[in-house]
């Protein structure tokens, strides 16, 4: 018999959520504001109408449960919300067993750049594997780390925290506490904070779709800030394909346009930093599902529990 | 019935081989030299005659079979060593099966670092723990990671090269290609070879000893190398903590007993560089079972994976 799940990726602005089938085919989406101003109650209402609305659409097949990604490190398996920078009335709560208790379904929460890993893993770039490394490049840097199939957490929910690697010891200062983490030279932030410095563009807040279209005219300023990015990334890239010898490591968001500017300054470095790299075959690629993966990671969690309970 | 298993600890100079019960008691244990100079065929012979050797002594209790700890990378599935610099000449040839048919027993090959990492899992100073990283500190530095009481292999055998993380990225050269790799600041050769550097002995080529009491002397330049050390060892750390948020990590190898010369600095450095380090219970630790890990974890391979196989 078919089976569906429901995934839902609940960001610091909006929320999405979507009715997607054991083999990976989305049958409904419904999206909803997130309003943090607005308090939890809101937002769990907003989760939990979300949610109804889908199943109010009478999908064909038996109902798997509900996964939710989320931005914040997650305690497994007491279901609760450590810390989340965009959601912190969110966390210390029991939100797990609360919108359970007001579904009447098992709900599974994950941290949003796990889930994302485990949607390339499930059905995106990583689907011929069972084990791989996602960076999602934004804001900071975020880390999902799948092994045989399944999510790393780490006993706290807090593995994969791949954004604070540190790939310049005395680089740039992190909120975090370090400097020269990873995020801090190579996130999308990273570029417009580079480009502002290096004064690209005559007015302040280039946008990365500035700077990358800079560099495909040619301005070796703008080609230097990738080209900077792409060696941070190769430091760090280097130091998980030494760690881990997983046959695939994937990146994802804005600045992925920018590849053919970043990617070679990134392999020349995880060339000379990995000997494991320089032997194997191991592949660094361009992630797939864009800004779904973290929907279709959710939607795979109950799939996922239930393969794990049989 | 009680239970017992034979591990090989194989070096690049000698070998030892240990009869181990299933709580971890060593029963007998016989060691013998490797030389390299004699061949395969010698080698084998020696493996083969230690385990008849200890076999022949008539152990209570079930045997479970071999576990052999190699320096080397392994490709798991087929029991070949694919690259030792020690013991080149055992490199892409079938020993598993070679030393299952001379023997009539299953054999489990697992590299070195690795089987002294799951030996500090079974009965060391990581009993109490699922998941844990040691980091061996000799000649180089050996990495091993278990995760949910199991070794993390890679798709090809080369999980755990965590000697040549990055930690300075404009550090010492290293064999590997790369510069600055964590072993060339902080293995016990990189102490002696630092020492000669910052002449701190009238002598050329001080031992690590020598070193290590001029710094309990309260020579500054001997410290000084324990805290470089030390912190390499702590950027190193940092980034392990940030990406498996493992409860335990493990220092092993001849520099411990200057760890109140290095770990000051260490910590520092982690403290610095890990909010999840400075926001957990993390455990950095020394090591327990010393230069018998390998032999320990090699003994406990055929016991794991009987329970694996039940």
């Amino acid at each position: 018999m078919t089976e569906y799940s429901i995934g839902v990726d609940l960001g610091g602005t909006n929320l999405r959520a979507a009715a997607v089938d054991q083999d990976g085919n989305m049958l409904a989406q419904v999206s909803a504001s997130t309003s943090p101003e607005k308090g939890r109650e809101f937002v769990i209402g907003e989760i939990v109408d979300s949610i109804n609305e889908l199943r109010a659409k009478q999908i064909d097949g038996r109902f798997a449960g509900v996964g939710i990604g989320v931005p914040g490190f997650i305690l497994m398996e007491k279901g609760v919300i450590l810390n989340s920078n965009n959601l912190s009335f969110l966390e210390d709560f029991p939100l797990r067993d609360d919108i359970e208790r007001r579904l009447g379904v098992p709900v599974i929460l994950e941290n949003d750049a796990n889930a994302a890993a485990l949607g390339e893993s499930w059905i995106g770039a990583g689907a011929d594997v069972e084990d791989l490394v996602l960076l999602t490049l934004g804001t900071g840097i975020g880390g999902g780390i799948v092994y045989k199939g399944r999510v790393m957490h780490g006993f706290l929910g807090m593995a994969g925290e791949l954004g604070h690697l540190t790939v310049v010891p005395n680089g740039n200062p992190c909120g975090c506490g370090n400097v020269g983490c990873l995020e801090k030279h190579a996130s999308a932030t990273a570029i417009t904070c580079l480009a502002e410095l290096m004064r690209v563009t005559p007015h302040p807040n280039p946008t990365a779709e500035e700077i990358y279209n800079l560099a495909l005219a040619g301005d070796w300023k703008a080609q230097q800030i990738f080209h900077s990015m792409g060696e941070a990334l190769g430091i760090a890239l280097a130091m998980l394909i030494n760690t881990f010898n997983f046959p695939l490591y994937l990146l994802s968001g804005g600045p992925l346009p920018a590849w053919d500017y970043f990617a070679p300054a990134m392999l020349e470095q995880v060339k000379r930093r990995s000997f494991t790299f320089r032997n194997t075959q191991t592949r660094i690629e361009k992630a797939k599902l864009g800004g779904q993966a973290g929907l279709y990671g959710a939607a795979y969690l109950p799939f996922q529990a239930q393969i794990h309970r049989h």
